[in-house]
């Protein structure tokens, strides 16, 4: 039986001993000291959290979580609502960018429903949660009821628990739903010093008088749930959304775990914002694939600490940057496990 | 029978029918205009090089040059020169980070001694040229005579020409030779603006007053070749090295023949700065895989107006940054050939 609060729950600390044999074998192989670079950097970090000297992923599984939002209603996204259930019909035949991405990979996808606004809508290989017919619009309400948000937290943590049993050494997660880089730009703001002027973007592709409305939607929401966003989970379930809660669930479960999780674009960052507000102990446990083209996303990142992999001008979500950035992490663990060491070379280390 | 400058003869050029139709692809697929950022843009110009819709990247090969060098003399390395042999043997072994990152993409290696300070070396695998026991202090003469420099250059050629009857479809190029990074400085300042200044860097890890010896060594040099540094096969001669004519020499055969070349680090760099002075029309064959962390690097990528596709603080060479890139450059062809359209989907479009 998962605890109530389940997610207060401490995260796994890295292992200092597998990290300072990781960094002790770096400085052993062949090439100059630091020569690959956030490469090294990082395969040492795995080390510390596989808590293993040559960290390995044999068993990447990517999962996708979509829901609605209610707050389209006040004219925030470029696409109609009803691109979310297609989108995620897309992702069932193959022919969405995270689905090529996956393929290509070999990954499992993993297709998670919290609630969209058509309520039959029944997809082969879609878990259906039905948990509502979008979010409400928090514009004018919470966007989830208590309940509402700790079920989409444990849709999150069962996400993983299944990609657990499967085997699975990294966890990357996605969305998929119009209107919630509203939902992030709102709950990042909420659970930071951050402000609707400097996060709201363009999204999908709103133009200038767009993004100045959705940032108006945003600010008039945020004074009208006023103090009851100080608190972490409040702040998620009044502006949050879904699969934001979803997102955060799942990186609390993959850090309680011992699974590192692969952080995508800027709802994402949003989401791992608001798990790392609800408990701070999951933070070495995210790695962030990238820094996106939405405008807010390198102040979350930064708000976070993170330093991202790519840099490749992203904004589609979908955790398409996060399969983007699994070869780097396989290649950072295949050359810090395989390369030769200077000793075991031959090769003259400098004097 | 190659001519006898046959470096000058015009590169193929991109074709703007096949880059019209990838772009209005791009424009179908489903996800919003522009949101999967540099892959995009890298998957269009693919196809105009490549001259299909949807270009295909199945065969990448990385050729790997070596060559000594004499200014090493001049104490401007922190490893001894044997390295280079050394490091040869290394990748005939598979111990060193190019050979594990060939071997993880299997992508096949082409290792050539240009010629390093042991004429008796031979390993198994490698084509030994004995083009000289390394180059000559460039400090005190000419690196290269002209007979070594045309040698070299067609080293990179027949390297390309092999590797196109194998049917290589994207060129990777990387290289080793100890005290090659003052060679490259010495031959990126005598082809532009740029100073010792700004561009001599640590290389394999030289510390502050190293940095400043070996600048200083880089300034004599240049005044002593002088004006005769205006002309870029003597620039190349007189200050560059085995190893960076005959990238040069690979990357201008690449253009002619219409394959498109990886471009490594900071020497790789400077070698398709030269390549470019020699020949103009070789630019849009060049795809720059990273910004690296040698402080020149940055310059050189921007005399060459180069946009990488990598940030990751490398400083190693052997091609390692440009076989990183590798898995994102395939993969910005696999989603530009294998996304769903708004139609094939039957998701809406935005209005």
């Amino acid at each position: 039986m998962t605890a109530a609060l389940w997610w207060l729950e401490p995260c796994r600390q890295p292992d200092a001993r597998a990290e300072a044999a990781a960094l002790a074998r770096q400085a052993q192989l062949t090439k100059p000291t630091g020569a690959l670079g956030a490469m090294e950097t990082l395969a040492v970090r795995l080390a510390a959290l596989q808590g293993r000297e040559k960290p390995v992923i044999n068993n990447p599984q990517l999962a996708l979580f979509a829901g609605d939002h209610g707050v389209v209603a006040e004219g925030v996204s470029a696409y109609p609502q009803a691109v979310t259930a297609q989108m995620l019909a897309n992702f069932v035949s193959g022919g969405a960018a995270v689905s090529v991405l996956a393929r290509e990979q070999g990954m499992p996808l993993r297709l998670i429903d919290l609630g969209t606004i058509d309520p039959e809508l029944a997809l082969p290989g879609v878990r259906h949660l039905r948990l509502g017919a979008g979010t409400a619009n928090f514009a004018v309400e919470a966007a989830m009821t208590a309940e509402q948000c700790r079920a989409a937290l444990q849709a999150g943590r069962d996400s993983v628990l299944e990609a657990q049993a499967a085997g699975c050494d990294l966890f990357l997660a996605g969305e998929m739903g119009i209107g919630n880089t509203s939902a992030a730009t709102a709950l990042a703001c909420a659970l930071s010093d951050l402000t609707p002027m400097q996060l709201t973007g363009p999204g999908t592709g709103l133009d200038g008088a767009g993004v100045r409305h959705k940032q108006a939607v945003i600010e008039r929401a945020l004074v009208l749930h006023g103090a009851q966003l100080g608190e972490p989970f409040e702040a998620l379930r009044r502006v949050g959304g879904f699969e934001l809660a979803a997102l955060a669930g799942a990186y609390l479960t993959c850090a309680q775990l011992g699974i590192v999780a692969v952080v995508d674009g800027f709802i994402c960052s949003a989401a791992a914002l608001c798990a790392l507000r609800l408990n701070p102990s999951v933070q070495p446990w995210l790695l962030f694939a990238h820094a996106g083209a939405e405008p807010g996303h390198a102040a979350v990142l930064a708000e976070l600490g993170a330093e991202p992999l790519l840099d490749l001008g992203l904004r589609l979500g979908e955790g398409s940057g996060a399969a983007l950035a699994l070869p780097l992490i396989k290649l950072a663990c295949a050359l810090h496990g395989s390369m030769a060491t200077f000793s075991e070379a031959l090769v003259e280390d400098r004097s």
